[in-house]
């Protein structure tokens, strides 16, 4: 941490700075400068509470430095982490990674038809939610339990891996004994409740980041998952909310190369939320792959058009087929730039 | 909901549509326009999915018109809700309504001492949280229970209604049992379990907008709560995240205006988070009185240098005691104004 | 400035950035740390680029210390500015002044008849657009010189100062020849050349923030003005774009304080534009004179509904004369405050 | 435009709108909704002002439906537009448009230096600032017609195409003297004056997106300078200001099929302004080829680390020379895709 003193600080605040730091055990390094001085902090282990110094008499600012995650950061693990799922599938790894599948459970016939088209195109890992957090408590919620029974025998018929969301204890439970990976919804990103129970699971975790988390609160929330000691994280960018409203969310895929210096954790793209509109998904999950994600997770639908939530935002299973080795050979493009 | 065609649709598409609308049981009204054919449709009892319309042929646009919230708004309640808290204190009616107290509660003399000049400041409200969602899982969580009984000590001693924050079902239990008022937090106004939660518990519940919430999610969620039964929802107005950084948050009082033309609800307005800077919150606390709210809540510490969470945007005692008779004496000034 | 260097750096490493530190003349500091160096920078008389140590081998980041701003700053200048207006009036003294009138110039007879209710109100100031920068090229544009006419007109008729935009060179001439005070819009907040040209002006200048700016930008536009020696610039918060949709711009009252921290400079509020809805205006100028701005600008009009630009943010003239007294009231409140 | 009714309007306010509808010479399509009654408007040749409906009695919300642009549309003209420049080198074709080189001219050693690297690399584009908009008055400013003069030669020697920034007037005359394209800045997006300058220019011009420009604002922009005649714009997006702070601006990406379904011009993305950060610039520049996007600017620095402005996210010659056959390659594989 860096404290950053009044122009018009005495020797006296200056002082006085310096004896709190001492206070707590940490070690004062003055620098007076030609109009202010600074002073740094070092001999701290963990990050340093700014709180303490901001309303100390002569104190313009306090600023942090040291960052305040420890398990994500490559720093503490410098290859990239390859995350295995079920035994015959990875996240991470050289492959591409494809998550596919419709928003929400409906039926079985529909995920079984879905499950197919998933499985002919190569993908190892389907999606769909049984448990659905709705904006209105007027929406569709999801088939639940049954929904995952469903979920189970696809993945039974086609060995898919199957990934999932919890949204609280008791969905947890269930998805742990059902699925192969259990997804954070973005909305749930900063639930620490949720996370600890995660963090607790002996599958791995798909981590979406929030509508407006920072990527420090991400890599936070990842880190509350790891500190209980589940290591299998998989980071999901999935948009973020601003001023734009030709999107949905606006697909932030800076964050994969951001995400990819600090952290050893794999990263994968959801164009779909990413988007919202079924015209942006290809284009998005192309460029998905592009920036350097280890894989994507996209909403296929066999009727987009008469789907129970996000319908106008999934691929039809023609549009989904064309995708898939289109991403592909991008994914042969880049894999060079990706070792190197 | 509105339905836009393209330029290019032909008469083929219109009836397309007309189709669609007359199979889901609801009235078309077509509106040919000189480039392009409108279509409205009338005859939904709730809002109606765009869903299926988007991807019809050649429709360019789907407008959704009729607002997704019943309980929520003066359609359905013309006169404004005055939220009885206890017996003896209310939000929502002719009173400003204060809430202040330290941001975690830390031991039973930082809460006697601060409850003592809030009692005195002539509020009836206290806060303090027992459970403290942390960014980060290395920093403090909150004395759980053990804070919570030091809460209902307070409530004894002072005679100050307690306000205070449930972050799962476990911590809701306890809420329920020893305060007055549940707090839900931001980053948990979209946490749909916790939601459905508060609205089974027989005491109040305080909803702070989330960071990125848009103006419907926000009463959405109120919803949520309604749905269940529990009709005492206060909204709380606690700044949202833009590019801007010279505060924490930005505090969006037009918020207030804006629930108030639509809902019911009292809202209060929280300078503490809205801008994380000490020497903000007496302006922004005034300026929230001025917007018309129906209440602040203000943190306050007795040794703000050394709290445990948030102490650089926390009033010292001296500072709070100034802020109280100055708001009052706006919320005078505007009085006639919020019954006119 | 601070060099954040990376956990693997080596002792070479450092030596290289002291190096270039040394070379460019200033005084590096350095400070081992547990896991990381940090390296201070002092000896430089205004801010150093960051730009040639990001790169430096070893090197994780470089974090921006000094402010680059001067002349609007309280450290040059500890006492508030006041600034006279045409010898009768003043901006950022005691009395809250109060800037009213139509959005766009549209005639004498709507000019004289809003002219004559802001006089009445006792108002000093008075505005109206002649120059209108429109999003869209087949909107209204403004009557131009004819505009400015009309307005001098009114000054002499009713006494008031006269506030009015320029949007490039030519208009600036002509705004300098007509008017009291040269106001900047907020789409050209960046635009350096007029804000140059701005600051050759003999008039005082209205700087509106930009619909993004950060404070330091907007800090940094005032300061284009004041070092081609024009002294007299009033700040204008006039709301920013977010992700909220029940307002055209996010007021951010919390600029006010936020300014004056750093600032002598004045600042009035705009809680026209700020919300761009009628209904919100009184409660937001409300708000914005209860945090401590210098003063209002507010659009009135005489018939809204029939304005040739933003009519629907536009007070009518009763709606006018019922806030003129309401914030005069609260002004009257917080002026010890204000003082203190 | 539609106009939504509040739920207890009366019949003499539904007459008072559709009076005033025809009253403005548009013809009004009532429907009576089982809540509420919506009034369609249609017979406008170009947008309605929402203005006159949103105070009228009883009207709950005005919607526009019609867009406010004409000549950038694909609705005017279906086929795409391909660029001419100079004669020998197109943006919007087949091939992808690499517009290469420093931020600022800084010398003509520099400039030399970098064209040739640029050259080499089989790009067409040579780009450099003579007149550089800085946030800071004290910030390098371009070295002006010097600056321009070095790049005319560089086009000499080398016969790459000059794009450069006008930032007024003045500098707008020396652009079209001197270079190729004149490139419009984020900043100057709603210089409107400049908008109609560049709509002068016999030459095409480049315009950026703004910080915070909606995409119909962006294309209103364009709209400004094809209103005057010039119908040669590429549209540059070159990353957004949002909430996130890992990048300088977050790059959309999403705006090029957003754009693409709504006009015929071409659009080139900035990897270098749109991150802020130098290893970045790779990624994005070849997410943004994926995406779909004609062309790349991208900054090329021969000593990034002394660079007067920008430095920071400027690639290595090195770093260039990688890049350009990775672009390519994905060019090549998404091809297909663009023609179908």
């Amino acid at each position: 941490m860096l404290i950053v003193m009044k122009v018009d600080a005495t020797d006296e605040d200056v002082k006085g700075v310096e004896r709190v730091i001492t206070e707590l055990g940490y070690r004062p390094h003055i620098m007076p400068g030609a109009a202010r001085t600074a002073i740094g902090i070092t001999g701290n282990s963990g990050p340093v509470d700014i709180t303490p110094f901001e309303t100390l008499p002569g104190v313009a600012e306090a600023i942090r430095v040291t960052k305040p995650y420890k398990l994500v950061t490559v720093d503490l693990r410098p290859e990239k982490t390859v995350i295995n799922v079920g035994g015959d599938a990875t996240i991470g790894g050289d492959e591409l990674a494809i998550i596919a599948g419709p928003c929400a459970v409906e039926s079985r016939e529909q995920i079984f038809a879905v499950a197919e088209a998933v499985k002919r195109s190569g993908a190892r890992f389907f999606r769909g939610g049984a448990f659905k957090p709705r904006t209105s408590p007027y929406a569709f919620q999801g088939l639940g339990e049954e929904g995952l029974k469903i979920l189970a025998e696809a993945r039974e018929q086609f060995g898919l891996r199957i990934v999932t969301e919890a949204i609280d204890e008791a969905s947890a439970d269930l998805v742990e004994k059902y699925a192969d990976v259990m997804q954070i919804g973005a909305r749930n990103m900063q639930n620490f409740s949720l996370l600890k129970r995660a963090g607790r699971a002996r599958i791995p975790v798909l981590l979406k980041r929030g509508l407006s988390a920072m990527l420090d609160e991400w890599l936070l929330a990842a880190e509350y998952v790891m500190a209980e000691g589940n290591y299998n994280v998989i980071l999901c960018e999935r948009g973020v909310r601003t001023f734009a409203q030709h999107t949905r969310n606006t697909l932030d895929l800076a964050a994969v190369p951001a995400v990819r210096r600090i952290s050893h954790l794999p990263v994968v793209v959801d164009p779909s939320h990413g988007t919202g509109k079924n015209y942006m998904v290809t284009p998005l999950a192309r460029a998905g792959v592009a920036v350097g994600a280890d894989g994507l997770i996209i909403e296929v639908h066999n009727h987009p058009e008469r789907a129970l939530s996000d319908g106008a935002q999934s691929l039809t299973l023609e549009q989904y087929e064309h995708l898939v080795p289109e991403v592909r050979a991008i994914h042969d493009v880049i894999a060079p730039a990706l070792v190197g």
